[in-house]
């Protein structure tokens, strides 16, 4: 399947929507940190400072939904929570890891070419002297 | 520098919003086309058959902004305007391919496992009989 079919099937929503969360950055980083290993809550909320416990709580809830994190509870006292990659999980790490890899390798060229372009739309709103 | 870096350092923030745009769906969507070469807004918008002109404007706006989409305007009569990737752009295309193509190769996965988490879930809070 090409993605020009993609865009104009009737599938092309739902293959959008499953975009839409695995593009999500919390997910984006979730998935890539339990690449890593399994991760307890609290250790994922620790490794992703700025993300809020409902937030966190919300993507796993998702992630679990879509079958690509495992929950295991352990019942023992206190009661451990555990969170992992499924196999199908596992399938997408290497696409993500690779995104993320992007990200951090060309932020610089990022920033110089918004400031390059505020700076033109700058001059062009600017009033004549 | 490491995800575990990046999450928790000054540039946390910077990066986490360049995820967001490059996970964007339409983002994802519009540079995949232009892999395929350079697109006018029409043909882009006929080929994104549900995007509204208004997105399509503000996401072509967002790609050249951070430096990802270039935009020529051939001065004939009536004007020209050609949308295609930078250099910058096409080093992005294939980490974007292959999530695209996860998504399309694994979409009946996600809604199995998307079936069996609702039904346990229903499972789990229907009324005793």
């Amino acid at each position: 399947m090409s993605l020009s079919d993609m865009c104009n099937t009737d599938e092309a929503v739902e293959i959008r929507h499953i975009l839409t969360r695995v593009g999500d950055k919390w997910s984006l980083l979730v998935i890539s940190l339990l690449g890593n290993g399994p991760r307890r809550f609290t250790e994922l909320r620790r490794e992703i400072d700025s993300i809020s416990q409902r937030m966190l709580t919300l993507t796993l809830r998702q992630l679990e939904r879509d079958g690509l994190v495992q929950r295991t509870v352990y019942p023992i006292v206190p009661p451990k929570v555990e969170y992992r990659l499924t196999p199908l999980g596992s399938t997408l790490l290497e696409t993500i890891q690779s995104l993320v890899h992007w990200t951090v390798e060309h932020r610089a060229e990022i920033h110089a070419a918004r400031a390059a372009y505020d700076a033109r739309a700058e001059a062009v709103t600017a009033p004549a002297d």
